[in-house]
């Protein structure tokens, strides 16, 4: 029994999927704050060109350049793996496939767009690139290609995730970039945020805004701004892992999964594995696909879907998403890269034409699922990780009950080598599920209520 | 240009190889303290049968059981990788391939032997396993394996390791295991170190000495230990790494490789990577295979070939060994897998048959290496590990010097993900080198005058 399908470098994938031309409905464009839509000029600024050609882009299909593969390769393509011990533990007929992410030396699938965007960015002449992180996985995955790119890099970590995770910053140092907690004192939206509030956690909005601060200041145009997901052009490049995917489940003949899963903060590790197929079942193809967040910052399955910021302090375009308001600041959980107020554009477009089926799990559940995948496949799991596990045994448990031989795929998006201290809380009692309260949902109401409505003609299909 | 190389499950190695009836003059027996040969007896109260069994085989292959090759898929065959952009920053005509045993769950080379001695353990109706360990690399192994297999772990973890890692326990803990620092108040070892010393930082010696007591104490002798490294066992259980390089570099088209290099501590991963090669060299290829240590805990390069304890209470056995005193305690360097008084009794007759040419770098050196390695391979190494860079790095450089395109084949026996306090002090400029002065070396020689001396009758042929 085979229970791994490696790609050899020359099956890698060479474009990358391009889901909004496929859309159902056509994207809602983003817009200023006069209610117009934000042409790419717009962006230039934190932005440079290339990249933000990709995010307006409605060519189905991009070529991935030979440098970027070339980078790639030192972990790419990655493991398609079979999860049989918990198949065993599970007792159930369905078959579980994951995507490895886990194996890039950052430790997740964060590296398949910082590559690109470290890429283009030293194409264009960027010489610094600015970033915000929440867990650390995003400032790791950058200060490593900017490492092997060869650009400066700067990280904003939220400082709930700095102060419990020192060994993030020591990684990103290690590749050699810079990387502070936020809010800090380095920029006016970091003071202004700490003058409100100098024991705030943190957020990523919180971040962004002074991620976005430092590039813009830097008057040369040499400092441009990076963001690890909810971009267009970000989720295109997440999309070698499902088309890998797609790939390694041919070799061993299994035509299509029935379930796709994966967590979703911002949506990209999920939109990486899941657009690729997402364009089979826009064909046709009967596939249920679940992106699953934490009950307590339940942006999909209770957020509206509107027009708001991508960052707290409002310095981005007004984007059509699943959010929970932009002043939002999430309870401190574990699963860092889940706590953003927001959803990827594409993400959220898909969920409202039906395509997606969003599920929302309880912290709790979660650490489970990661401790029973411990200790059957052995992997460690990211927290973030562990909310697309707990819905893999759910949907396994379900195949059971049904007696259904059910094939699960989903994306290991990354280990929690680096997570542990949310482990030994589990260990020791001291996490409690938290669900969010209405108060909460109806203020995001009341905050965005001024603000242009997001409408789409949904088709009705799914 | 291909820079990684797979086997599928189905190519994996069936046998492990056991250089011992190999080795051009026998392995000389451990002996008890009344200087007369340990029989295989004198360790069944702490090791089982079959292990033990092993331990004594004369036999050059030995099956390795399907349910542990089920087991081991989890990751292995683990992949062989060229580094070529460590060779392209060097500019060395020289080929470096390594081994990445990073890519076990618990993040090096160890489980290839935790996972069979658990295995064993349970065929022979072990409950409990009890161990040390030293930066942790062999405590979260063991941990990975029993709860796989269905063991309880106890780990004794070197204190000033466990200060160091706090985040090594928790790893344990998610496995299933139980860790505690050593010198530990659980057993008489332990409470009479810390009475000597109350503020020592530990030793390998004397967590081996805690863990053998625990051990024994279960009179119901369900409770037995377990090494990571050193025996000879042990060192054959690793042979799948070296057995799997050949494989790969076949596949390749290299015939074999001029250098091969490994860091040594108790000379597991070394050994693993270079005893099957050892095999060819005795056979008559040309073959340079240098074990790499660190500069303050000399034992190949400076120690004596000597009968020595394993551990600082003097409970085990006398093995013939390269070693620097049973008392010896290492100064606090970050590599703390490479800490051990002694070498592995294999490893050290090979030395001294001139088979293999030891070589000792300082602290900063190698973590030099570790963030060049990082910042142009990738992956984060571990302290040990860049024992094994540095010299890499040095071979290539001279391979530069003299115009040799050469092949380097070493170990990447771990990542450094667990070990960034290390790599933080490097960068706050807080390590210094520490060669160990002479009267250490002398203090050794006092220790041990009145023991059985260790010789051998060399061949004279390397």
């Amino acid at each position: 029994m085979s229970i791994k399908v490696f790609l050899n470098e020359d099956e890698i994938p060479r474009q990358w999927y391009n889901l909004a031309p496929d859309l159902p409905s056509p994207l809602q464009p983003p817009i200023g704050p006069d209610g117009t839509p934000v042409p790419p000029q717009g962006w230039y600024k934190i932005f440079p060109e290339n990249l933000i050609e990709q995010e307006y882009s409605q060519k189905r299909w991009l070529d991935i350049p030979d440098e970027i593969l070339k980078i790639l390769y030192r972990w790419r393509p990655s493991p398609l793996r079979r999860a049989v011990y918990l198949e065993e533990a599970l007792g159930t007929p369905a078959k579980i496939y994951y995507k490895d992410e886990s194996v890039s030396p950052a430790g997740s699938h964060k590296p398949n767009t910082a590559v690109a965007q470290a890429w283009y960015n030293k194409q264009f002449g960027t010489k610094t690139i600015t970033t915000e992180t929440g867990a650390g996985q995003w400032g790791s995955a950058l200060s490593f290609s900017c490492g092997l790119v060869g650009l400066e890099c700067k990280v904003f970590m939220v400082r709930i995730s700095f102060d419990q995770k020192p060994f993030r910053k020591m990684m990103m140092q290690t590749w050699g970039a810079n990387c502070v907690a936020s809010p800090s004192n380095e920029t006016n939206a970091g003071r202004s945020f700490l003058e409100k509030d100098p024991d705030t956690p943190g957020s990523l909005g919180m971040a962004i805004s002074e991620a976005i601060e430092a590039a813009v200041a830097d008057s040369s145009g040499a400092t441009k701004y990076s963001l690890g997901s909810v971009l267009n052009h970000v989720l295109m490049h997440q999309t070698i892992i499902g088309l890998e995917a797609k790939k390694q489940l041919a070799k061993i003949g299994v035509g299509k999964p029935d379930i796709v899963i994966g967590c979703a903060g911002g949506g990209s590790n999920f939109a990486g594995l899941a657009f690729p197929f997402t364009y089979d079942k826009i064909n046709g193809a009967d596939i249920e696909i679940i992106p699953v967040e934490p009950t307590s910052c339940p942006t999909m399955t209770r957020g509206l879907f509107a027009y708001d910021f991508g960052d707290t302090a409002g310095t981005t375009p007004l984007a059509p998403m699943h959010t929970l308001g932009h002043s939002f600041v999430p309870p401190p959980i574990h699963a860092g890269g889940l706590r953003y107020h927001g959803m990827a554009p594409l993400v959220s477009q898909a969920i409202v034409e039906g395509l997606f089926a969003p599920r929302s799990i309880h912290q709790i559940e979660c650490y489970q699922g990661a401790v029973q995948w411990a200790r059957t496949e052995g992997i460690i799991p990211a927290p973030e990780t562990s909310h697309a596990i707990a819905a893999v045994i759910q949907e396994a448990l379900k195949a059971k009950q049904e007696g259904k031989e059910k094939t699960i795929l989903f994306n290991l998006s990354g280990h929690g080598l680096m997570d542990l201290v949310g482990y030994n809380k589990y260990f020791e009692g001291e996490l409690s599920d938290y669900a969010l309260p209405q108060e909460e949902i109806d203020k995001t109401e009341e905050e965005l209520k001024d603000y242009p409505k997001a409408q789409i003609n949904k088709s009705g299909k799914w």
